[in-house]
């Protein structure tokens, strides 16, 4: 199996690290290939413009979504785009980790979404959900946040629970792309649990990755 | 009124800068100061790192959210990030215009929420929703979609609506921070409608402009 592990902390001794060295190691140490995407340390660049291509097909009026199908269409994408496309393409599962900043992915996760998931080589007009260009492929997200679990639900402070949190995501990135989407991993108080609550969340995220091919995706209606 | 239009569309001639246009002309024209983040055309850094603080206190280890309240405490952030908080220290109303992307905001205005709407500035521990650090001020989403209005329902081909699809912005950022929040103004299929459509949506959103003091905010339980 080739893993794709697309990482979004700034933060090396962060608890989201050490989820993601889990990662690295549990499913690189069965045989598995494992291709990291570090996107901070890269320096990924999250805002899309004319440079995401080596060439427009209509400079004088640009429509990035056009020039995406364009770019798909004859390889005219930037070296950083094609590289992570092809790290993509290779994947049989992408687990991605993200700290939850304002109920979604840090801006330099949005800007992968917004510039690798391109028109014309994750979805393309028509092909969305179980036509999307994904097909075939496994998809996890590996989350931390701030709050506890009590406060993520309809009653309770933020009003949504962590399923609607992700769904934008969970949905509307990965299913959207043709994927299937693996249940979340979520540790709540990273920061607030203390060492032995980080400890559980270890074993159980180990415990998770172990049975990894046997989980059963979400079942989207 | 002070006005703040943080805008966020790569591509001036997109039918997202018509609207952001008519924010300007209609609010400006009576009286109201306003000013603009066009954050494409600042080239606004999306990605958070340690370059945010023009000091950092505890360089050994850092914890960006502590970083963020040290930093309010201290006055120690980048220009980029004080400029853009002197602006919505000023605004009585801010209006936020983007594209839907992936459910969401581009990644350069997630990087703006994140940035700018700092802990120790927007809010703080224990000081969110009502507590929130930007009372008395109001925040409306001005947003362009690719897809009909039919296919974002419970039981269309998104699975969700868009009052869904905006809660984790309307009521996880602006609400969280303690801004009341005006309904969003939604153009649906703005490629789609033609020029006609486009039109109408033009004039729908100018009357909403001319009546915004008298809006109803959104009541969230």
């Amino acid at each position: 199996m080739n893993v794709l592990v697309v990482y979004a902390h700034p933060e090396g001794n962060s608890f989201n690290a050490a989820l993601k060295e889990k990662t690295v190691s549990i499913l690189g140490g069965t045989g598995n290939k494992v291709a990291v995407s570090d996107l901070n340390e890269m320096d990924f660049k999250p805002a899309l413009d004319t440079r995401d291509f080596l060439e427009l097909e209509n400079p004088a009026s640009v429509n990035y979504l056009m020039e995406q199908r364009n770019a798909s269409a004859k390889g005219l994408f930037a070296p950083d785009i094609k590289a992570e496309q092809e790290k993509v393409t290779k994947a049989d599962l992408v687990v991605i980790h993200f700290p939850v900043w304002w109920f979604s992915a840090p801006a330099i996760l949005k800007g992968w979404f917004d510039r690798v998931l391109a028109a014309g080589f994750a979805w393309d007009f028509g092909k969305i959900y179980k036509d999307g260009l994904l097909p075939g492929k496994k998809g996890m997200l590996v989350v931390t946040t701030g709050g506890n679990a009590q406060i993520y639900s309809k009653d309770g402070l933020h009003g949504t629970d962590m399923d609607q949190v992700l769904y934008h995501i969970n949905h509307g990135v990965l299913y959207f792309c043709g994927m299937r989407v693996l249940p979340p991993f979520v540790a709540y108080s990273a920061f607030q649990v203390g060492d032995e609550g980080r400890r559980r969340y270890l074993e159980e995220y180990e415990a998770r990755l172990k049975k990894i091919d046997s989980l059963e995706p979400i079942r989207y209606p």
